[in-house]
């Protein structure tokens, strides 16, 4: 018998990935850069474990049992089987895969970047592979490659047409800017989702804007945010992470049919951060969003407290959610009353209660790492899980 | 004393002006192309009055009373009168000028386009000028040019630096499509409303993606919609005009801090318009939006039953509204329930009632007139209007 048990981060993109050159290899249309996120507040776990007497491959998601029929699953298995020694002597036992966020992926944060990329790790542990790994992530879920490393992550679109060169390498670690934060309002929305991988092909396939922004827009940016990353300098990170989040739903909304992910929420946070950052004159904070209503907002710890103070007082929290169930992630004080100078400068006022669901604080962290602790194996010696819901 | 009272229509358009070239001429980085809708339903209403008797000049909107002192306004009177012959009797005399829209300006529906093209042409009018006015009627309100003619319009946005080519033209008049209709959802919406003029403005300084819209992609969407147009093919012209739409409201979104019109009610109508057409496996309706959350929705008579069966169903009228309040414009059967059929195969359910104010039925209509009758007239013989409210 062989286990292995990994956690992996999710990851935040300030410069977007959106739209493919090739849907089979997942190769991105344009660099993108991302920060990994603290995995003592979100992570993906995973346990991948072999025995000789296993009867059959089987794949447990959050508690469910899944076919271990998934094309992208089997691919990723496949060519890290294809990278390791068939002299392991585990090499063909059947495996049982366990892995389960620590999130809500109701959420609608993308958990699937998180999810492959532990995957990946864990299975590269398992079969004793070395060497790049982004590559083989990527080919599971686009952004998942970013989240093999920690810290500040370019992944680089690459030439080849075999895609060995699109893989993603670290700008600089977590420590590098200790005091970055975010902070995450997920946002309640009822409306139906539909999928970032069907969005971005449509985006590529009918946006008249999209080539300009893959071309020519993007890769001044990369360059530019990579440098403010390099000198810490929050002004320019801000700037480029609110612009290049807006341009990404830009193109979205010139897909047609048109896709559009943000809502009255997101347009409202947005403006507040405009508003915070106004009254501040200076870029203190900067939203980005992904293929949904909710708003990751960059901003460093000496801010957070009265950002949070500020969003309590424009979002008040619904009266029927617990304040532990609502304010999730780092310690901090959550309590602070919102400046009444603040209030009258920005003309602000409330919304109603329960616009959000809840709020998540956490910190730029590690790349995937593995758990020796056996008591973090999600799996049981008989290969099925310890708890079968989550 | 001299009198003259005319009305000018509000137009809609498809392929979309966002962003000048100068800001003082009101010179358009792109051509665009509208229709121009029935006085019938919706109007300016100008009166414009001379006397050797008036002390001073005087300016009357929607019952108020303005200062004449009015850039726009003293720039478009100038204009008129450099372009008239000193010779005449009334060159000299003190004016009174009288304007009503006579449908909300609060809808947010623009009115400035049907306000300068009703002043400019009662002016031309009153100074009895002969020729191209709608370069007059740009430099009141950029679009206010295309109201100058009926039917479907295009704003050549010209090469010279004077602006003298930068004209309105029609490419056929409202009877070459006489099945034509336009539905107006009016939207609720409370948020801060930022004027088109400030929004362009920003447009054209920040966002990097306006430059390929205006080079690139309207000038062959101006091509292929007039030939949509000539050839009555309306499968192609609700493509076109949903696309740039779409496309208009992501240059908005490109712009820093970016500019949103549209909101979750507006979303709502672009899926269900999208619904709608899948139903009936071809494109019967289109939507435009301009710079605010109204959906303007292009579709041919036999359509308009089924469409506003859709509407009622989807978003259901408050309680409190009256029903003719609610349904204003051409006389329709608005009754009709919407389609089981429908309701199923497109998963619809109602939204809360009231997301919309009322619903506007309208056509395609003709250009400015002058009304003969005194009746018509705004304005007493004193100068001072019939009505000081309205």
């Amino acid at each position: 018998m062989k286990i292995v048990t990994c956690v992996a981060p999710v990851n935040i993109a300030v410069i977007k990935y959106w739209g493919k050159r090739d849907e089979d290899l997942i190769l991105p249309i344009n660099d993108s850069v991302s920060a990994s996120l603290s995995t003592d507040v979100m992570c993906t776990k995973t346990t991948v474990m072999g025995s000789p007497s296993f009867a059959g491959d089987t794949f447990w998601l959050n508690g469910k049992e899944q076919s271990f029929d998934n094309p992208r699953l089997k691919k990723c298995l496949k060519i890290v089987k294809q990278r390791c020694s068939p002299n392991l002597p585990h090499f063909n036992w059947k495996i049982s895969i366990c892995s389960e966020n620590n999130f809500p992926t109701a959420a609608g944060l993308a958990s699937s970047a998180a999810g492959y990329a532990c995957l990946v790790y864990a299975l590269a542990q398992f079969y004793e592979i070395t060497g790049e790994i982004s590559d083989i992530a990527r080919q599971g879920s686009g952004s998942a490659c970013r989240s093999i490393y920690g810290g500040w992550v370019v992944w680089h679109k690459g030439a080849l047409p075999t895609g060995a060169d699109s893989i993603a390498r670290q700008i600089a670690p977590a420590t590098h800017w200790p005091e970055m934060r975010l902070v995450i309002l997920v946002v309640n929305d009822s409306r139906k989702k539909y999928s970032s991988t069907s969005g971005m092909k449509r985006t590529v396939e009918t946006s008249t804007l999209i080539k300009q922004r893959a071309d020519a827009v993007v890769p001044l940016r990369v360059e530019a945010i990579t440098a403010a990353i390099l000198t810490r300098n929050f002004e320019s990170f801000a700037d480029l992470t609110m612009r290049d989040s807006n341009q990404m739903h830009a193109v979205c909304l010139d897909t047609f049919p048109p896709c559009v992910y943000m809502n009255d929420t997101s347009q409202a946070i947005i403006d507040l951060v405009h508003s915070f950052n106004e009254y501040k004159k200076a870029n203190k904070a900067a939203y980005t969003f992904d293929a949904g209503p909710n708003a990751c907002i960059y901003l460093l710890d000496s801010e957070v407290e009265d950002f949070i103070s500020l969003v309590n007082y424009v979002f008040p929290k619904s009266e029927a959610v617990d304040r532990n169930a609502y304010y999730r992630g780092l310690a901090q004080s959550f309590d602070k009353p919102c400046d009444e100078d603040i209030i009258k400068a920005l003309h602000l006022s409330p919304y109603n209660r329960g616009m959000l669901k809840y709020i998540i604080h956490t910190r730029v962290g590690d790349g995937p790492k593995v758990l020796t602790d056996p008591k973090e194996h999600l799996l049981q010696n008989n290969g099925s899980p310890k708890t079968t819901s989550s």
